[in-house]
């Protein structure tokens, strides 16, 4: 199996393709630039959602669920949001069907079923749902409202890439209101933490957290929040960003509060959300040549009990003791008995489908009590008396976590270079990739130009960025931080 | 609060509205026919999910996940599934919208963007899913496939109602694909015991399992079974449906296998679901002239503690006592320390809003060492010494559930009405409501008839219907069982 795919050093693009496609992980639909998540990777994604879920709850944050369309009039209301999204709506305009009375077996659009005001697929929900906290909020006993949804959006994407981009994509999208300004910044910024502790301890994916150039905020955001994975083509991905939205959307929808001062307020907002997009990140930032590689805390399967070279009654009995002992530890496993696979094209399969942990049961090994487990991500081999397998496996689970975070933060650092000149950055840009910390002018006219010359965009300021007196890489203008700049999905 | 809601006795459908309002489930949205879920709502059917979800995983079903869009083409190929649903179909005609040249802060839908095939709003998912399932399948060996997937749904509905009927609701939707005739009748009775059992355990709501007639049928199906309930007003509700599509998507979109045997043919279908709308079925089963009433296997928050008559310091402790205890029971359990609203305003409110278990706690009564627990079904109130709360409590979630499930079924019970004369069943349809027992000629003429003439349709022909020679009570034409008929939501 693994000879079916490309490696990563022949065609970047073509093995992630590929990955996507032998795992089983998602599938080209029949609607332009939609895809079909298949099982297997909607398992990584609920296992995403549990966790997240989770830890939005733990925040305070509660869900429930907004319409899927949007009215053309809210949609404009909030200009720049709607300027920003105008460009890959899809457009609901008539409400029903008709027989064709020229083909009687085809339908087509009944004209006379013409809405008077057009609905658009929400790209984003911040219109449709400050619509309606103009309702819900009267007071600042009502504050703050602490809402999430998890819901499908769409964006008419003209270049798609499954997980990546697509036209519709799975989400979850945060939306608060608060009384105060800080208060909605703080919670902008907790929301970044929330989503880099996720990246970092569930997807071992090391990130960094920074903010926006104004270029490259949300539309309708007075600052965007991100946090920052970089693959192992050297090119970032903005894995989830959180947006302090000012007073914008109150604004537009005119969403008011009486304070305690008995003062008419408008309300402060943030909204917050990572998508269908971290599936992408997450197999680019592990996987290899031999298929995908998923850390074991979203795995959906753990660990592959394989017989060899088939099962048996022995065997069985092993299999069985092993899997009630992984289970009592809360790992999940599967027993791969079909008989029509010999074990090494098995062995290829479940290498293929990440699967962080595999145990070989064979007849001669048992007779010196031990049996085979394999780690996906090193690929070392260990026999393991019987004894031990179980207590064995939950340190793996826990080592392979650790390893391939460390793996991708080594990555992440070696490939994290400072430069002062040009020709170093389209150097460093061209040959070795990565993130590019450079000064920069602070203006949008110079971030566009490097961008028209390199595809380079400024990924972030980071967080920690220490103040540092330089100049501007391109312009030579003084400049106070250097800024993250990088090729980006 | 609970004189702000109707009584059913006075207008039972003023009453839903005022329900789903006060225990802030729902609220309308700016969009026709679509509501918005609140987090209360939404919570409720969060819990059935998650249950349903279990069981289907306990099924052998996995998640995936199919674009929002059917292109027209693929909708129209199915030609009865086509038929039923064109005439509520939710249409995308444009992918982009442009600035308005004759007034720059408008939008208007850009009419170069027009897409050259409409996309369909999905109203359902089988077209494309087994336009999916074509690549899918090959083998006997791929069978079966047990595939669920959640996911929101739009039908263009002229009248709508909050849970019970919108135009987009949230729902899951089983397609499952198998070799034989027999295995998928099987895998389509399988789930309409799934949803019994989650009806009547998890919702403690009873329902008839039967098949729908021909007239009922959903659209594309050769069968529909179905799980019918009876809400207080004495109209039947449709909670949930399975489909044996026979062979008729795998024709329309040519899905074949090559089996066993090595002959090419045609796969069998079945596809099930249930929505929203088990969520407005709940209130109507169980709520009262108070408000709210949930049983406590599907409540957000199952018991609410009351200080009396305001926090403090031994009245905090031992309500901290007792969270801890009844979280360890894995009972939910919220204090209400709002000092601003006085303990008769909090006990409406949470009656309102149906939390099953209600814990006063005050001084006098801590001076004798007990606390007051009042349940939400029975309104029935007891002192309990503190030492015995939580054991009480978790006694309570059960006899609660039981004791709901109980009043719905005897009022099931008293609401089915054998008739023998079609003046019979409109006197009954008429003067007392609920589902009538009546022998029917089994033609859809009559059907149609007798649903013209009174408004009531056959719900369904259930599966433990006896043989039994009769007369049609409408046709007096002969008739070999009785069938169930019912006003219906």
């Amino acid at each position: 199996m693994s000879k079916e795919i490309t490696s990563r050093s022949e065609d970047y693009s073509k093995w992630y393709n590929d990955i996507v496609k032998k795992a089983e992980l998602a599938d080209h639909s029949a609607v332009r630039g939609c895809m079909v998540i298949k099982p297997t990777g909607f398992a990584i994604w609920e296992n995403m959602q549990k966790q997240l879920d989770k830890m939005f709850k733990d925040t305070g944050h509660v869900n429930a669920y907004f319409p899927l369309f949007v009215p053309k009039s809210l949609f404009e209301a909030e200009e720049k949001n709607a300027e920003g999204f105008a460009k890959e709506c899809a457009v609901v305009t008539h409400y029903r069907l008709k027989t064709n009375p020229d083909d009687k077996s085809k339908l087509m659009v009944d004209p006379d079923a013409k809405l008077e005001e057009e609905l658009i697929v929400r790209p984003t929900s911040e219109a449709i749902i400050w619509n309606t906290y103009r309702d819900w909020i009267k007071s600042y006993r009502d504050l703050p409202l602490l809402i999430n949804q998890w819901a499908n959006v769409v964006r008419w994407e003209m270049r798609t890439r499954m997980f990546l981009r697509t036209a519709e994509f799975l989400w979850q999208e945060g939306h608060t209101a608060h009384s105060t300004k800080e208060e909605a910044i703080e919670e902008a910024k907790l929301m970044q933490d929330v989503y880099a502790q996720f990246a970092e301890e569930y997807m071992a994916m090391p990130v960094i957290k920074g903010i926006k150039s104004e270029s490259e905020r949300f539309a309708g955001a007075d600052d965007t929040y991100t946090i920052e994975a970089l693959m192992q083509d050297g090119k970032a991905l903005q894995a989830g960003t959180s947006h302090f939205l000012g007073q914008n959307f109150a604004k537009a929808f005119e969403v008011k509060f009486t304070d305690s001062d008995q003062k008419e307020k408008y309300v402060w907002a943030t909204s917050w959300g990572v998508s269908t997009r971290l599936v992408g990140g997450l197999i680019m930032t592990h996987s290899d040549d031999q298929g995908l590689v998923i850390p074991p805390k979203l795995a959906p399967t753990q660990v592959v009990i394989v017989p060899i070279p088939k099962p048996g009654e022995e065997i069985d009995e092993v299999a069985n003791k092993i899997m009630a002992g992984l289970k009592e530890k809360g790992i999940s496993v599967k027993y791969d008995q079909d008989e029509k696979k010999r074990p090494g094209f098995k062995f290829a399969e479940h290498e293929m489908k990440g699967i962080p942990v595999r145990i070989g049961i064979g007849k001669r090994d048992l007779e010196k009590g031990v049996v085979e487990v394999a780690r996906r991500d090193t690929k070392e081999k260990a026999s393991i008396g019987l004894d031990n397998v179980v207590a064995h496996v939950e340190q793996l689970m826990e080592d392979i976590q650790n390893n391939l975070f460390q793996r991708a933060l080594d990555y992440r650092n070696d490939h994290m270079t400072s430069v002062d000149t040009f020709d170093e950055f389209k150097k460093v840009l061209e040959e070795k990739g990565g993130f590019i910390s450079a000064h920069w002018d602070g203006t949008a006219e110079t971030e566009d130009k490097i961008k028209k010359e390199t595809k380079a965009t400024i990924r972030c300021i980071p967080n920690d960025a220490k103040e540092e007196d330089g100049k501007c890489v391109f312009s030579g203008k003084p400049s106070k931080r250097r800024v993250l700049f990088a090729k980006a999905y």
